[in-house]
């Protein structure tokens, strides 16, 4: 059993944003699988998706603190900067990350630790809405 | 046919360490795919997978100083402090690495390079036993 | 319906190079699949995949002076310099990239965005031919 929609995220402000509920909600036909994989894929490059700690906003706005540092929007080795200084670390950003992320379904549901949520990774300072294609194939819960 | 287990790794110290056979062993139904793929899934933010050199011990300790450095224990940026100085840097470097791996199977075994490990990630300092949950699908060797 | 194919991608300098057509073309039964994923796979520890930015060289030059800074060669640190000081920072490249790459397949084609494109990262001076495993699975266009 073969399931695919296209998603649209609502535009959000440059961070890292739990996205899980949304998620699962756009994608109601998960409930029909006892066990099977979820794809959520991204189709932007300054835009990505991570797994991590779903409970304290800090640890949101610590990643957000690390990549600052880490891929600084003010290097002197860029070449890339017609888009904007958030465009270049933006794309690093992406690729530090995952544009697409597998995911295990078990029971109709995604079958994630007690602590683990996906978190939209918005790069841009302005990214706007951000699209995702998500396919789940699996064995559906009684036999179709 | 889809095959799902829940598979505990004992806890190990900090560091990374080869486990690819512990988790080949773990799911022996593999051997049944003649071609598929296999999803490993760490149910874990502080603790990661990633595939790597599988030879030298080096490597996994190289890997240990690099990340040590890049995402630093003592940076003043850290506002999420409450559950120990490893904890906040070990949540980035699970985000850097991978908590989920879908690898290709072929002929009853992970179609792995010669010179690829499945490496567990344990970013802290005393992790515990890690949960994973391993799901995959194929092919299987003889029509059932 | 499951494909599972092995493909070499000729020998490349160091740098990052777009290689979606190529990979599309060494699979053309992806045309087959309605829907489905695509898991793309390298058989290496010292290049890597990603997905990033197709259209301007800039983004992956940059890319090239991103990893050089950020995994520098002359580390203090590194003790796996038996294979030349490119080595250990090629393993450390390709963990933060992909060695596995899972995409939705659509109407017979990945379905990526409009400036997506998949990136072949070589990490070595001298990586020589690199192999692939791509393996995909999907419902059929037509009822087979």
């Amino acid at each position: 059993m073969w399931i695919q929609r296209e998603l649209t995220l609502q535009a959000r402000p440059r961070g890292f944003h739990l996205v899980t509920r949304e998620l699962e909600q756009g994608v109601p036909e998960l409930a029909e699988l006892r066990v099977g994989m979820a794809l959520l894929f991204i189709r932007h490059t300054s835009a990505s998706l991570t797994l991590n700690e779903n409970a304290s906003s800090d640890v949101r706005r610590d990643f957000g603190s690390w990549f600052d540092q880490a891929v600084p929007e003010d290097a002197p080795y860029w070449t890339h900067s017609l888009e904007g200084p958030d465009d270049m670390p933006a794309h690093i950003r992406a690729s530090l990350t995952d544009s697409s992320l597998v995911l295990p379904v078990r029971d109709g549901r995604l079958a994630l630790g007690t602590w683990q949520g996906v978190y939209l990774c918005e790069h841009r300072d302005s990214g706007g809405p951000r699209r995702l294609v998500v396919t789940a194939v699996g064995e559906p819960a009684r036999p179709s």
